[in-house]
């Protein structure tokens, strides 16, 4: 469907409907960064409201359950924009009603809920978050993520001041600050807007997908489990998907292995939470360009080498 | 021990002695290119005559079968720098004694055997060769190794021609003319010289390495072979280590992986050869220098996910 970019324009962005009533909807796919070119990215402007357009269309269809992953935004209009769509009013302090943009979050004075979508009561959100930072301060969404949007340092200032102002009456709102909880700076501040207005449950990425896709169940009965990632190396065990499969097929017995482009040394750590062997496809001395031009070519030779091995294993004496 | 190098100062060369009164000897190690700088290589001037006193060493020590390898040469004399060593005289058209470079080639008039080594007679000479040169013309020695051994364009057309007399002389003083045969311009000419006054067989290399260790005998009751190479590609094939020990490996039913530094995507030609798998030692995008740096740490990664596979693979079914 086309909903607003995070820049105005529109964008053509998909999320994806589960049995038994429930999407996964990717904050990034109408509010991502990527959707703006270098120029366009300037936080102060941008905004989540496509993200709310997508939730909206969610509810339409009869949607009851929302996973929202939120990573990779364009945004730091602490998820304003995304409150707008489903009904939310941000008002300065003569009552008029703002933009729910970057640079409209010191002016926010009070928050209408009036006409708010009811169905969002009867809705379960779950945000997938892999960060865990908080709202405000040096750790927080303007300062640490906002540069990577586009603001220079005193964009960078303007933000945290508005993001602080902004954090003061959703606190009175509400009746409860918790702007320190970890995971609340996530994209720009969608994290909080999530945590508060949709009620959500704030969950590590990993896990709930494995939870979505019912992987335990997939599990049952399998010989082996190939997992894969890009580039693995020491970060691979921070929560992220190679170490949640492997954690989950420890816990069955089940053997891992893990197929990915390239490894540093130190993604042996991963061989500790339930890999049980890292198989890296590059093959020669190359560019990562070239590497990524063979990319199929050296995942299919990996793959095959991968399965002789557990051939010629087989036919070994255990 | 310490023998003359190529370029006529000593050298430290070593060679194997086996049980059963046999002995490996390399010509490299006495007489090989990598033992002069780049400044000193010329063909014109660098001998043999330390291959020669290695195989003077082994007869000294009661060897009676001697395995020569030959390739990696510096050198273009024919042979005749070993031979001297083993008591041949090379005269010129007034009877005065050559030094025998490859400088003399065209001045040989005569060969002069009376003074040649009793022991040679008895004993049996195997020349491992990996190339099929014969000894003239344009796939001959001087025209294809003489230039890497330091040879311009004139000195390879001095050595072509001296090198033509030469074979004539042979000719003459053996009977027959065997310049054409495969082997004989491998290391200068050192083959035909072997093939005619050690009456050498000129055996494939890597078949004769594993009949010498008795490699057949090794993988009676083996499981599982490793072998490897530094780079593999379609060149593997050809006569090289991987493929002559997985076409043994194949005979017998035995699996053969190959843990390679780096491959092509060419090398799975090898596949069809008795190679089970093919495991590339390099992890990431990175330089031949870099990955160098790194061998022992690379290969000890993939012998390890190797095993490791294995081991999964024992626990599946069949």
């Amino acid at each position: 469907m086309t909903v607003e970019g995070p820049g105005g324009s529109g964008v053509k962005a998909m999320y994806g409907l589960l049995p038994g009533h429930r999407a996964v909807i990717e904050m990034a796919a109408a509010s991502g960064l990527t959707l703006l070119s270098p120029e366009e990215r300037n936080p102060l402007v941008t905004s989540t409201f496509g993200t709310g357009q997508l939730i909206l269309d969610a509810l339409d269809r009869g949607v009851v359950d929302i996973s929202l992953a939120i990573g990779g935004s364009a945004t730091n209009d602490g998820g304003m924009g995304c409150l707008r769509a489903l009904g939310v009013r941000f008002l300065d302090g003569r009552g008029n009603e703002l933009a729910g943009r970057g640079e409209d979050l010191a002016k926010v004075n009070s928050i209408d809920l009036e006409g708010v979508d009811r169905r969002i009561e009867a809705t379960d959100f779950h945000v997938m978050c892999d960060v865990d930072n908080p709202l405000l301060g040096t750790r927080g969404a303007a300062a640490v993520f906002a540069p990577q949007k586009g603001a220079n340092t005193s964009m960078v200032a303007e933000l945290e001041e508005g993001m602080k102002s902004y954090a003061g009456v959703l606190a009175r709102t509400f009746g409860t600050d918790v702007s320190c909880e970890p995971g609340m700076g996530a994209s720009g501040g969608l994290g909080i807007a999530a945590r508060l207005f949709l009620r959500a449950e704030v969950v590590p990425g990993i896990e709930h997908v494995l939870d979505l896709v019912g992987f335990d169940d997939l599990l049952a009965g399998a010989d082996l489990c190939v997992t894969g990632e890009g580039h693995a190396d020491s970060q691979s065990v921070h929560g992220k998907l190679v170490s949640g499969v492997a954690c989950r097929c420890k816990r069955r017995g089940v053997p891992c292995v893990a197929l990915v482009g390239a490894m540093d040394a130190s993604a042996t750590e991963l061989l500790g939470y339930g890999v049980s062997a890292i198989v890296p496809t590059v093959i020669g001395c190359t560019s990562v360009a070239d590497a990524m031009d063979h990319a199929e070519q050296n995942f299919t030779l990996a793959a095959d080498r991968m399965f002789s091995l557990l051939r010629i294993g087989s036919g070994l004496v255990h």
